[in-house]
């Protein structure tokens, strides 16, 4: 199966023909984000909250401190709803009315369950810190046990998921073509800039070939 | 008031002291978003929404198609939870433990109601428009009747929000700065590129002076 079924709640209603189910389409937006947002209600009350994730096969990955409300609601088998978002472009057409982004998303249903094995955890904490920055996890201090301990991850086994797109120009009502108006896309772009060093950092440490 | 009051649903529990609950903190972070993440249970399931949208005094409005299930079921009174996230660089820690990002979020809670006067439409149109680019709305066709009745906007006047902010380099347990391991931050922006004309578009129409 390259794609997910479609259900009630991962069929896409508005703007269908921006729908697409296929596997790896989603996986490559939910990879390519830094952030999602996680979705979840307790006593009838919605919250969304950002957070780092990483993707593992078809399962999403969160964590936190024990203590974390997300990660303890997410953990006890209750349904959440992931969200990935890309932001890459305004798009400015001749009519308001059709003023768009354009964009891909990913939104994923599933249930969650606790990560409790060692060997489990520390798989989680790699692809995590190697998603940041690969070439991280082979520098850095790893995790010791305290460390493992203290920390609570949750695993989302993704059940159905839908991703949107928008690409390209403006859509403009035909009449609107003569207008003495400019159009076209503002492209959006996320970048990482130069590394600050710690102020706190050994001087005689140089910026790993991996940061450059 | 220039704060929101403490609730059991918006008072941070994760590392309050990253928390504000301050009105024109939380107001900043929702004005320098171009998205925000929706959510809202339907049916005991929770969704996760992406899009645009603009902030008026202490009220969120969102867009979409009058057959938007997310728009009608906001404007129908039920709670939502509407979060806008900005993720400002990559913490890289001498441990793998204490990597962190910097980011400002906003977490808000309300309830949503239609907007239904063509005047309100009016404003809340000018509001996103001039919010994607300031002197937009001057220049573009502005919405015809048959548009506004077609937009549907809901209205969430903010009950209780809270702002989560990291700033600044990491913080290593006190013997990890002895290692040998670079430790900084990786700074993230998210820029606006060149503009790009539609290739419809009359090569006559200069792009105009508030987008350069």
């Amino acid at each position: 199966m390259n794609e997910f079924n479609r259900t009630d709640r991962n069929k896409v209603k508005s703007a269908p023909i921006r729908a697409d189910y296929d596997k790896q389409t989603v996986y490559d937006i939910v990879d390519s984000g830094l952030i999602c947002h996680v979705g979840f209600t307790d006593n009838d009350q919605p919250f969304v909250i950002p957070t780092t994730h990483v993707r593992i096969d078809d399962t999403i990955y969160v964590h936190g401190s024990t203590k974390s409300r997300l990660i303890n609601h997410i953990s006890h088998g209750n349904k959440v709803c992931i969200t990935v978002t890309k932001v890459e472009g305004l798009v400015l057409a001749r009519s308001v009315f059709h003023h768009s982004m354009n964009y891909r998303s990913a939104v994923m249903f599933g249930r969650g369950q606790m990560v409790t094995r060692k060997e489990d955890k520390l798989k989680v904490f790699e692809a995590l810190t190697e998603k940041l920055v690969s070439g991280r996890w082979a520098d850095a201090r790893t995790p010791n046990q305290k460390e493992i301990d203290v920390t609570a991850i949750a695993a989302v086994k993704i059940e159905d998921a839908s991703a949107k797109m928008r690409t390209g120009p403006p859509n403009d009502d035909a009449d609107d073509y003569d207008l003495n108006v400019w159009a076209g896309e503002i492209p959006i772009e996320e970048i990482r800039n130069n590394p600050i060093a710690d102020p706190k950092l050994n001087s005689e440490i140089e910026l790993p070939d991996y940061l450059k």
